[in-house]
């Protein structure tokens, strides 16, 4: 099975869209490479790319893609109302398919290298992380850019890679590996919005739910109906058919009915993997049975 | 999205290795074409290629596939257990992605057309069929090889395309569309077999059951288990959730349980999607959502 991993950068630059397309330039021109969105805001004055392929085509476009914009970014003169800490400010992998955490942390860490050699500060993140502290992005970011200069001259605030000396141009970057998030929303046959904010409650992390799921409770005024809003941040330990049969039973204490579900955005194949087995039950069954996979090996 | 025809041609050829080779490799040089199923069996003489890629990639190597077979294969001298009327047997496309019946059907006309202009009797079949009597193939094949000669004597056994002239080296070949075949069983937690025969009588077509479902009960004796054992012949039509849940019911009147599902060999990813919708109710989840199809479009 081919190995498809896929990188999500945050480059600080939302304004300059001609910039932005020559930073997207260096990620197009490599072969087997595909953007399969990109967006850019002007009030965050920030640029998001997601683009998958084989691993070692995904390093290379990566490089490429950060080389451009520490470039032509200069973090001395942006503003805008997103957190950031530099040019390059966040480069998340994700292993989608064929692929292991472990072997993710591994190219994030050879992009974490070749950024530092450029002579900027970079922390590993998530799954890559080299301290607790460091697993979360806001931590790391803490204070953004403008607090960069100062931390790194505490020992605690040594980076992974790169110079402990402020690059001012550049600023610092985190990057590191995490599981494609899921937003999956399900919608409740009542208008009683308390109703959805308890299953949420009763699903997600922090209130004692499962420990992969962040959820609210929404009305949606215009379908007369109320939805638990979720992200599954790691379908494989916590999966979709899980969470929504605990909220169908949770539903039916309030003689409620699960309307419908979305899925909002894309989905990797390993995440509907676990629908099948649960649902069918069927056991042996191999993703590589996907007649379609048979065109990606 | 890309569309991807799946094709499946049975060659009267399953003892010489060699030859049956030469026919593939017409089929391997075509760019975009891949196959990934092949198996002869000498007691039929008679092999079969699965083979998949862009509609017309797919067509390209059927013409160059069969242009070999009949040049290389000789029905005067074919034996074999299999029933069979021709050096190319028969001809399956299926429409696996992004592609409608009709589109399917317009890809095997041309390939029939083809065959025909090589001076070889060809009969339409299933959703390609001229006529309601050549719907299934062993209508048409009826006869097989030795009867050919004779039928095309008669008006109503003149061929859709090609000569009235038997053509003896040649015999005829059968093509046309249907969609790809899902084995699917399910295993259920009880040694009485009647059960299973009864389930099966309730969910096949030809007893009263769903239209698109041939099945048959059969004890699992080293597991303890009887099958449900179901070829699902048309899965938009009727979709593996809806004779799942149908089988959990009739199951459920003898207070026994399903305790898994087999998905034998390769399915469509649109097969699959019918599970997802069904039982996640995800009513407008789109195909494309899954990160992986962005690869091949």
């Amino acid at each position: 099975m081919k190995k498809v991993l896929l990188c999500e950068p945050n480059i600080s630059e939302g304004k300059d869209l001609k910039l932005v397309e020559q930073v997207a330039g260096q990620i197009k021109k490599v072969k087997g490479v595909k953007i399969i969105d990109q967006s850019s805001d002007a009030d965050h004055n920030r640029s998001v790319f997601t683009y998958l392929g084989e691993p070692e085509a995904v390093l290379e476009a990566s490089k490429a893609m950060a080389k451009k914009a520490f470039e032509l970014i200069d973090m001395t003169k942006h503003k805008g109302s997103h957190p950031r800490m530099g040019a390059v400010d966040v480069a998340a992998f994700m292993p989608v398919r064929g692929m292991k955490t472990k072997e993710a942390v591994e190219i994030a860490k050879q992009f974490g290298k070749f950024v530092g050699g450029l002579g900027v500060a970079v922390y590993y993140y998530e799954e890559a992380a080299t301290k607790p502290e460091w697993s979360k992005l806001p931590k790391i970011r803490k204070g953004q850019y403008e607090a960069l200069e100062e931390k790194l001259k505490k020992p605690e605030w040594k980076p992974d890679e790169g110079p402990t000396k402020f690059n001012p141009k550049a600023g610092g970057m985190v990057t590191g590996v995490r599981m494609p998030l899921i937003a999956f929303n399900v919608n409740l046959r009542t208008t009683d919005l308390s109703i959805a904010e308890r299953i949420a409650k009763s699903v997600r992390h922090i209130s004692g739910g499962y420990r992969h799921v962040r959820a609210i409770g929404l009305a949606l005024e215009k379908e007369g109906m109320v939805q638990v809003s979720m992200n599954l941040v790691n379908y494989l330990k916590t999966p979709i058919p899980r969470v929504l049969e605990t909220i169908r039973s949770e539903a039916a204490r309030y003689g409620v009915n699960v309307a419908g579900t979305e899925l909002v955005g894309p989905v990797p194949l390993g995440a509907m993997e676990e629908v099948f087995k649960h649902y069918l039950q069927v056991h042996d069954f191999k993703l590589e049975q996907i007649i379609e996979n048979s065109l990606l090996d």
